[in-house]
């Protein structure tokens, strides 16, 4: 086809080497010779097959699209077209103001009010949020680290006036500090203030509200910040780790709470490695419950996961073509036996998702679920050489970072000492570097472009009012409460910051008082100090 | 979720037994147990993980879109656009009147020229449709049946007014007539008179254009008429025996004609069943073509495979959500390996392809190429325990159907009986009634609906002008030929037609003189009498 001028496009692959995106070589053939540690069964220990011994067929995995934008009306109004459509658990993106831990009134918020997640800064927005959705029958999600201790004790207040017992409502809350410090780069305090408050919630949940749980480990961020894979998995299970020690030394069981913790996971474009690095991570979190914090018994072991497609996977062109990416990243993610899952929308590059391009990211995995017959047996590839290897592989190099990490003291020296953050930045600016020599080719990107085709497409507005709407409302809330009450409310937040009390109680009575997230946030600052990251100040 | 009258959808899987699409019962979990056949190396016999030892390392599958529409202008503007775009292999549709016989003047074209595809009557339509694409670089597929050896013959003439070398040429013409008699049901001759014509091409081709596949054998249309994956394969396998059994009587070498034979699968949306149908039907045709025809050499045992997502699966509904339906197929089918590939639009349940939407499914193929991976390893899914056991599975139940078939006296008798098409109406039905028991959920069809959401999109609008303006263009040529030469190339026909000559030979002189499609198809009618089908007249 040399002759031809219109043909533009390689017929060799392009890649120089054969490897997966987080660039593992691969063998031109796997065969029985290359699997090494036996699968297992399902349901029993280490779990590389999956937490369950019928999987999907028992229970399907939860269909949670992460939802949120303008004020608490807007989103509440988006959970319950998204329960209508067919999702099976709510999930919740707060606006960055609220993730950071200022008021709508504030002039930090400027300009960021109700823009990426919905606006909430006292217990009477968390109560629009959820008005007139059962708590103690649909499961919520919440996405949210520095305030999390917040946002939970608001939720908790929310079905306290509703009637619903604490021990019957179910969810997660991200609260996931380490991965901020790592990857996300969205903090308040100094990571070991962070951790007290963390382990503060994971002991509360665990005695008052056994159902919830109450740090969701995340690797997600950590991939999306440009870490590898074989990264990923590593520093989601060092934080893990250190989450365990943390508690293990409040006193804590491991038995007792190891069953509340769960994971949150990143699913790019490589389809092999993506699912090897589930199954790894299984199958490595039972081996580190049981081998290190002697937990007995086997649900301490599980890893169950949440899962979401990869946001920087995706292209501002084309953006039909994210359909087909967000597609086999969540057919992977099944094929990998999650037990929760976020699909992408197509205009997310964009803006956040419209109605419509959420209910293709929801209709994706219903059809997966429904037409492609992949639930209908457990770990269907389980046992397929390519795979098994790279599951290997994958658990040997992960480890090697773990050591690595236990040489330095724990996750939370390394971090201290920016050593992820920097492995991180080392593998993102090889990627780059790879993917402007051509080495990696992103259709629509540096390869396939079109000409003005499908880059045009509608996407959500957010009211500009209702920044000035939501900051007016705050403002007179705030001056209708009982001044002293409030003072009285953050003192005993106070107290228990110096004393090293339980914090979750006096934020709960606060939280009761409408103190906002500004206020007990300042509370925060003033007793546990501010943080600037090594790596990069 | 009882008391929530927004959730509609239920939590457990809706099918009330855990099979695949073609109801083949599934096991909870596989394990090593479960695998039989050892799927042995890639590129070896019996070839079951593959054709080549370095599949896509060393040559991508074929990105080969099915196009053609309005006249051959329209046609040849599109092909240049995909060639444009990053297809590698063209794929040519023709009209109804060209695939059965009728030229754009009949009174039985009416209404359809140039509306489902390309309309084509002489050799001059094919000299536009294939204008400034170079023959020799390029690979052609013509899907045309009853009307084959005069497509084939008129894209050899306008090879022949280039300079170009026939055994420089290369592509494939479907001309598998007795999947018309199975399933597609058309056909102009009775099933004989059918299989001596294919045999004639068999025989032309392997002399004179060695680089053509003169049939595709295909399974895609027996499984669109609503066949089981297994007995898709089954009728496949038995109409290739079929062929080749024809040839070999004709005097014809397996070892010779064998390699130019290739093969059409349909890829539906059952992930694991569809990769199991076409490796089996690797595994099954090389002993078919070794055990039973004593094909000496490897590459005439080899089954190559064109394959297409499956039309029948697509929802006028939600059009968007058929963009994941085609990638999961489209990952079976690349995780299958096939060696070419058409991925079906979005909006071809509601008309030909716009240029929009045949992109983005070119575009799906590209990212599976570039992004996902998955051309990284050969047969990545080789040695899963599911995926093992029911390759075993479908061939076990594709061989009762073939020894059933070998009973009756082989395929030719079988169809005359209307075996195999009692046997896919009988499937037909059973999966009618069992989709209509909501045993089988379709998104947007029979759960999971939208309001007016998504089903408004915009759809090629064919020129209403084109029918009349080429029925006028071929009058005017008709009219200008030398109508002796015409009557001699059509004699020419006849009398090889009744001696039982090769008819290439005079087809392709006919067509010289610009006989054309209509015409030849008459002497066909004449000389070998029209057909009706005995499962139905």
């Amino acid at each position: 086809m040399a002759s031809d001028p219109a043909r533009k496009q390689p017929q060799q692959p392009a890649r120089p080497e054969h490897s997966t995106l987080s660039g593992l070589e691969l063998k031109e053939v796997y065969g029985p010779a290359d699997v090494g540690e036996d699968g297992g069964s399902p349901g029993e220990y280490p779990f590389t097959r999956g937490v369950y011994p019928n999987m999907y067929r028992g229970r399907r995995w939860t269909m949670r699209q992460f939802a949120g934008f303008g004020n608490a009306g807007d989103t509440n109004e988006r959970f319950k077209y998204l329960l209508a459509e067919g999702t099976s658990g709510l999930s919740t993106a707060f606006d960055m103001p609220t993730l950071m831990g200022y008021d709508a009134d504030s002039p930090r918020a400027l300009g960021e009010v109700g823009r990426e997640g919905v606006a909430v800064s006292t217990v009477e927005d968390m109560e629009v949020l959820f008005d007139g959705i059962p708590l103690e029958e649909v499961t919520t999600s919440m996405t949210v680290n520095c305030t999390a201790s917040i946002l939970l004790a608001m939720y908790l207040v929310v079905a306290e006036r509703r009637g619903c017992d604490w021990r019957k409502i179910s969810g997660t809350i991200q609260n996931d500090m380490f991965k901020e410090f790592i990857a996300q780069k969205e903090w308040i305090c100094p990571p070991e203030p962070s951790l007290r408050v963390v382990t503060d919630m994971v002991e509360f949940c665990t005695k008052e509200v056994p159902r919830w749980h109450p740090v969701s480990i995340s690797g997600y961020h950590i991939r999306e910040a440009g870490s590898t894979a074989v990264q990923e998995l590593a520093f989601t299970l060092a934080d893990g780790i250190g989450y365990v020690q943390a508690a293990v030394e409040r006193g804590l069981d491991a038995d007792e709470f190891g069953p509340r913790l769960s994971f949150f996971f990143n699913v790019h474009n490589d389809f092999l490695e993506e699912i090897a690095k589930i199954r790894a991570a299984r199958r490595m979190w039972a081996k580190i419950m049981r081998e290190r914090f002697g937990a007995k018994t086997d649900r301490a072991c599980l890893l169950r996961t949440h899962a979401q497609t990869s946001g920087v996977s995706l292209t501002a062109q084309q953006p039909v073509n994210n359909v087909v990416r967000v597609t086999v990243q969540a057919l992977a993610a099944v094929l990998a036996g999650v037990q929760s899952l976020h699909t992408n929308s197509l205009d997310e590059t964009h803006s956040l998702p419209t109605e419509e391009a959420v209910t293709v990211a929801l209709r994706t995995q219903q059809i997966l679920a429904e037409e492609t017959g992949v639930t209908g047996t457990v770990d269907p590839l389980g046992g397929s050489y390519a795979l098994e290897a790279l599951t290997d592989r994958m658990e040997a190099e992960a480890w090697e970072y773990i050591e690595k990490i236990d040489e330095m003291g724990g996750i939370l020296r390394a971090i201290e000492l920016g050593y992820p953050q920097q492995e991180i930045a080392d593998a993102a600016y090889a990627f780059q570097q790879a993917s402007d020599a051509g080495e990696y080719v992103t259709v629509g990107v540096n390869g396939y472009r079109s000409g003005e085709e499908g880059t045009s497409i509608d996407t959500l507005k957010i009211d500009t009012m209702i920044e000035e709407r939501q900051s007016k409302a705050l403002v007179t809330l705030k001056a209708g409460r009982d001044a002293e009450s409030v003072v009285e409310g953050l003192d005993g937040i106070r107290r228990a910051a110096r004393s090293g009390e339980n914090l979750m109680p006096p934020i709960i009575e606060a939280v009761r008082r409408s103190c906002s997230v500004g206020e007990i946030s300042d509370v925060f600052r003033e007793v546990f100090g501010v943080y600037g990251d090594p790596a990069w100040v």
